[in-house]
């Protein structure tokens, strides 16, 4: 467990550092699951609860600015679940306590009836310690928080939600590929999903630098195998692929720049650049993501590294819209008998569409 | 005249903001000229003095990492008068004070004998007021500065000096182009030198993203007029090439990031990319250009953008040494009979060569 530091232990940034200045995450969640197998709240032998699982009787509580929410977002819309777990989406800027919910009408959250995510921690832990995160699962009727696992939540999403999925949802988690995700997993975590915070939160040159070369070995590993096969794993979309976008889409907007990535943009590396083209273009992934708030955050949030709160107007992201060369290596994003997600749900929208969004997605992706 | 604002006017990044927050640079320099008319110092009907020309008699002082300074290191090494003006380089991290000698051995300029630049200011003006900018030109004998104006100190390396000039240098204003010259240096001092500035020093997003605005409408013009064109003017390179390149070679290491201009890199686009490489590749521009101490400075003194003073490692610019596009205009950098610069002159190796200088220019660039 990592050193706890109140002051600016917050809202899933955890701000950590070694005596020789590297970022370290605070890695401890609310364990707690929902599951098919228990229809009470029920403790476990390691102390966490199973909490039963229920159509209409959970919130997800994300925001577009933040990429592990991101990916709870996209599994949901993928596996189909957005008519049986609602979608509570917190403001880009956070305070130095918690989320809030500024973008809601009132400011309050319409469901959860709150300003603050804090206060369903609270509602669950009156005196919670540890930092306010996004995503968070939020019992609707008690507005407790059951979660904020972020891998446990995306995984049970794929797993243990199945009476929920729609009809035609993909297998993001194949089992003949379990152990070879696991590893991927945990070394796109370690050195690309944290890596770009470690290197953009160094309080040292040489853990900055330390950070950076890590990360850029992972980068040019994905490059590498993204050149001889469509997916990180197997021939179609998994986990691993949502955890990577869920990065990689906020590379050149903001980990290039704000935390000091850049040796290179994605845009500049063709098999990256392709791979992230032909996810962004399917639903679930381009339609959750709202450029605008996902630099509003990082840049107005990080006073420490940004005091003057200025956003940037760049980069150009359109490329993302343009053909991309996937097709070559064979394969498809899904396996046979899939389809594709249906409409965004009524009030889903992305706020800040580019225009390319909305050339490529249609009007509904703004609203309309 | 700006206002001013002794606390943090000072080494030529005037940090003035107007009242809606817009940056305004301090444009008031000490304008005396160093001219063949005059055989002493001689007061002229404007008020400044006119100094008499002498080779071995005055030292310019710069720093790698100044694009102003940069102006005339590359004029006057094209112009071939390295043995006539010495050069003093200051260091990339000058403190509020004063550009500092510190990669000096003694942290003292070998010819100046001082630590700081700032004290030849003050033997020429007591209780100099403004900023202490490069590039300026001291006399050698007395220690005093004679004139920090740094685009007639460019200008008249070019149309003053003529006497003390290389064979074989080249007219780097050439008389038919002068009105078109000067028309373009004043757009593209004003949107994209400054622009830069304007656009990293805003005070507010507002002021910010008008300065964006103007630097992307400047730098597509800049791109479209380089699709038809080799060069800015004319068929050869000039001084408003020069004053471009300063600028544009910091963009994708410094500007992008560190100033928020990040539309795109000067990498993506086309015309731009290839003008740079001619550039860069040319004895005078690319063994003059220390990316290490460009980013540097930029990083490490401007600490109410970046206070943590963590410089980044990327990006990789070996691009600039690939081979260029530019053959396809026609024309040639110079007119017949120009030659290229010789060897660079001892103890006048950039500090941090990148590998791919070393391969392009040599080992000399590296001072081997």
């Amino acid at each position: 467990m990592a050193t706890q530091d109140t002051a600016t232990d917050w809202a899933g940034d955890a701000r950590n550092a070694s005596p020789d200045g590297e970022f370290v995450r605070d890695t401890t969640y609310i364990e707690d699951r929902i599951s098919p197998s228990v229809s009470e709240p029920t403790a476990q032998d390691d102390g966490t609860f199973f909490w039963p699982m229920e159509a209409g009787h959970y919130r997800l509580v994300a925001a577009r600015a933040c990429p592990w929410a991101h990916r709870a977002v996209i599994t949901r819309r993928l596996m189909g679940l957005e008519d049986t777990l609602s979608l509570g989406l917190a403001s880009p800027t956070h305070d130095v306590r918690s989320w809030t919910f500024d973008l809601d009408p009132g400011e309050v959250d319409p469901v959860l009836g709150t300003k603050r995510l804090q206060e369903a921690y609270f509602n669950r832990f009156p005196n919670y310690p540890r930092g306010i995160t996004v995503p968070a699962i939020v019992e609707e009727s008690t507005k407790r928080v059951v979660t904020n696992s972020y891998n446990t939540i995306v995984r049970d999403f794929i797993t243990e939600w199945t009476d929920f999925q729609r009809a035609g949802a993909p297998d993001l988690y194949p089992t003949q590929h379990a152990e070879e995700m696991e590893k991927l997993n945990e070394y796109i975590f370690h050195n690309i999903n944290n890596g770009v915070y470690r290197a953009g939160f160094a309080g040292s040159q040489e853990a900055y630098e330390k950070a950076y070369n890590q990360l850029w070995e992972a980068l040019d590993f994905v490059e590498e195998r993204l050149g001889t096969q469509r997916y990180m794993v197997g021939d179609h979309i998994t986990e691993t692929d949502i955890r990577l976008f869920a990065t990689l889409i906020r590379f050149d907007p903001v980990y290039y720049g704000h935390f000091k990535c850049s040796r290179e943009k994605t845009a500049e590396m063709p098999n990256i650049r392709g791979y992230l083209q032909e996810l962004f273009q399917i639903p679930g992934f381009g339609d959750t993501t709202d450029f605008t708030e996902i630099k509003q955050h990082y840049y107005m949030v990080h006073t420490e590294i940004n005091p003057t709160k200025i956003v940037p107007v760049g980069p150009d992201m359109s490329w993302l819209a343009q053909p991309h060369d996937r097709d070559r290596l064979g394969g498809a994003p899904f396996a046979e008998g899939t389809t594709l997600p249906g409409a965004l749900p009524a009030g889903e929208h992305i706020k800040n569409p580019e225009q390319f969004q909305i050339n490529l997605f249609g009007p509904a992706v703004a609203g309309k």
